[in-house]
Formats: structure tokens, sequence, C-alpha cells
């Protein structure tokens, strides 16, 4: 069932008028009719079934009533912050779209020491946005409750400032024997409603000052691993551990 | 350092002569000089360090002396094959070049029931070839010591005759209360040097009576967390847990 986020609180039983964008999606791109049922999310991240019942393609607007909660759970239990070191092309795009299919709460892109790619402030407000249109889009696709937010950050000196239960940078190591890996440790024992934060480098990977300035700020090192991932990969790993961690292991 | 896998064994301080695209690579491409170091991967997947001793511009030939054996061991202990439903557009590019990332042994593709795209015999041996280019690149890339095989398949039923340790197909599923997810059961049991194969749908998923007929040869259905993924995410999500499990946790 399609999945819209709507800018209004609902509750059952009531019509809603969707205009704008939901409408014109709902009209023209899925050529729905009365009938049609749909998915609704509120700004305060509450699910509902609703049925549309009046169509107004002239006005563009469509009527849904509002039928039943949805009250599965489909959000992280731990809130996860991916932050990514500028990366080439359009790497940040796909970074956001299969991040937030994987849970991701929020993203920090900014620029790094070993950068290829630089925002500068007048560039960032026009990538965050259409990268914050993205979210949602992969947010309404992957059945969310959730749009993660898209923030900016001049420098990781800025992002060693941000407070978390967990912090860590994703970083080569070689974990050694008998010797559970970092994010293992992190992970066994995190409890839901902690945040995580994790650095990811750009392509050149985190200066050594950067991971310096980091360390000191608290983060650990993490390990993903020992084959070499991608600065677009690497987050999807992450997510996806956490995910198998806190939502299928523990069940 | 740069990766290249080479088609011929070597051993500690013989002289290797590359030509071909290897030597193109070196030369043109990184612009390699003497005394440059490089690893070299032969096809029983032993890995060593060399140094380029000679430089041939005109004969576009390179001399490698081998210096040291690798023995860290980069690929996942058990052998994963990611089977994908046929997927839209560059879809089957990206699954296998960050797959290959994540330790993928082996990739099948094979035409589905909902699958949009459709490859014929004739199709197929051109993408097919197109695919294993992309894997050798990327396993080099992840400095890996395998290079995983791209295969073809007419339909899920032939997949079906596949034997593997363990065999799951990607699905949504509600676990039940107190109940471990299929894919916990799995990976919990498996032993380092399983063949586990998993099969994913196509953007529409596996038709209910492909559904059938892989249950029917003891396929089991696998959720991946509570989000809808995509196609190309979902083999992504589970090679990650399977790194997790296998790589980072048990140390």
């Amino acid at each position: 069932m399609q999945r819209y986020f709507i800018d209004e609180a609902i509750q059952v039983e009531q019509q809603v008028t969707l205009t704008g964008e939901t409408a014109h999606h709902m009209l023209k791109v899925m050529r729905m009719q009365p009938g049609h049922r749909v998915e609704l999310v509120t700004p305060d991240e509450q699910a509902f079934i609703g049925e549309l019942t009046e169509l107004d393609a002239t006005d563009k607007t469509v009527t849904v009533t509002v039928q039943s909660p949805i009250t599965k759970s489909v959000e992280l239990p731990i809130e996860t912050t991916i932050v990514c070191g500028l990366s080439k092309g359009d790497k940040t795009d796909w970074i956001v779209q299969k991040g937030t299919q994987l849970g991701a709460h929020r993203f920090i892109f900014c620029n790094s020491q070993f950068s290829v790619a630089r925002w500068d402030d007048k560039k960032q407000a026009k990538k965050v946005a259409r990268l914050q249109k993205i979210a949602q889009e992969a947010a309404e696709q992957a059945h969310r409750t959730h749009v993660p937010t898209i923030e900016w950050r001049n420098s990781l000196t800025a992002v060693a400032q941000e407070s978390a239960t967990i912090k860590l940078v994703a970083y080569e190591e070689s974990a050694k024997d008998g010797e559970h890996a970092q994010l293992v440790q992190s992970l066994q024992t995190a409890q839901p409603g902690d945040r995580l934060l994790c650095v990811f480098g750009p392509e050149g990977g985190v200066a050594p000052k950067e991971i310096e300035m980091l360390a000191a700020a608290g983060f650990k090192m993490a390990g993903l691993g020992p084959r070499i991932l991608r600065a677009e990969t690497a987050p999807l790993y992450l997510l996806s551990a956490i995910s198998y961690v806190t939502e299928l292991a523990t069940l």
C-alpha cells in the first residue's frame, strides 16, 4: 500500500483533505480511484490506513477517510546518525536513499580533510533540500514513520561536539585474538532509545589528525570486517548490523 | 596498495612479467614507477606483495618481484550465493559491485515471474561477461582473494535444484513473539565452510507459486527487519549481517 507523509495530525474516522504534491501523486502518478486505500503518517510519526472517498482532479484535492491506526514498530530501536565526509558524485544521494531504507535516523554531511568534493555555505542549502526530498521518498517507500533529517557541518570538529550514547568512527582495525570487535562491544551494551553516531570518511578516509581529534572527544574506532568497503557501502553495513542485532536477534 | 588478480601461480622471490590490461592499468592509469609496491592474487586465491622492478612502456609489460605472502583471511567464512530475480535498469551492476565488497561468493541472476526485465539466451552471455568484469574490479578494490562468479538461470525452478547447507528466500514475515527470526536461527547454527544461498525477488517480489515451489525444495522464508527494502538493498543487508555474525561477533 502506498504511504504518504502528511503535515497535520489526524484521528480515526476523520476526513482529511490532501492537496499539493501528495494529491498530485495520488491522482496523476498512481491514478487512484475512490475506494483505494493508502497509509498516512502524521508529523508526530503516527501511521494510519485510510480510504480515498473523494477525488477532485480540477481542484487537485483528495479526501481520505481515516480508518485504523498502524501500530507495528518500524524504526530502529537505536537512533542512528550517519556522518559522512563528502564523497564524489551522486554518492550522497545513494547513501541517503539506501540508508533511509535501512533505518537511519539522521544524516550529517560535512567537509573533511580528504574530501574531494566541497560544499560552501551557498551550495549546502540546495544540497540539503535535495537530500531531504530523497529521504522523504525513501522513507515512504520503506514504510517508515520517521523521515531522517539531513544536516550539514562545515568540519568534523563541529561533529565532535555532537552528543550521543555511542560515538564511533568507521576505521580499518585489526581486532586482536580473543577480543570482541568494537562494534560488537558497543551494540552488546546498547539499550533501546540509545543514540548512536558514526563517522564515515570520504574515499580517502578520515585523516590522522581528525581521528586524533575525534578520539579525544570520546569516539571509538570500529572496524566493519576484513574487506575494504567503499565510502557509500560502509554506512549500509553498520545500519544492517544494528538492525540484525536489535530487531532480529533479540526477539 | 593496489591489488590485481593475475592468471598464473607465483612464489616469493620469483619475478613475474605482467602484460595486457593489468600492465596498462599500472603504467597508464596509476602511472606507477619502479619501486612501487602492489598486491597480486593468483588463481588459487593466494595473495602476495610485490615490487615493480622493470617497466617497459613500449612493450607494455611490467616485471614484479614477489616479496612476501599476505596471510590475512578476507573471505566470508560462510560461502554466500546471492540469487536475484532480474530488476530494472542498472540495479544488477550495483548489486554485484556492492555485494562483492560485502563478501558475496557467487551471484545468480534469473528470470522470475514478476521480473520486468528479461534476459534471453543471447543477451545473457553479454550481461554475465559485463557483470563478471564489475565483480573483478570490486574484488580488487575490496582487497579480496576470491572473485565472485556470475551465473545465469532461466527460472527459479532451476535455482531450486542448487545444493547448499542453508537455503533462504528473503521474504516479508512477521516474526512471532518469543520466536527468533529465521535468519538468526540459520546463522546461529552455521559453521565455517557452510554454503548459504538466498533468493531475492525483483521489485514486485517473489510470486506465491515460486514461494511454494522453493518451500517444497527446502528453502526457508527469512525476514530482514520491519522496513520494506528495495531489491538492490536487501542482499546488502544479508551480507552485512553474515559478516557481523561470523567475522566480528565471533572473534
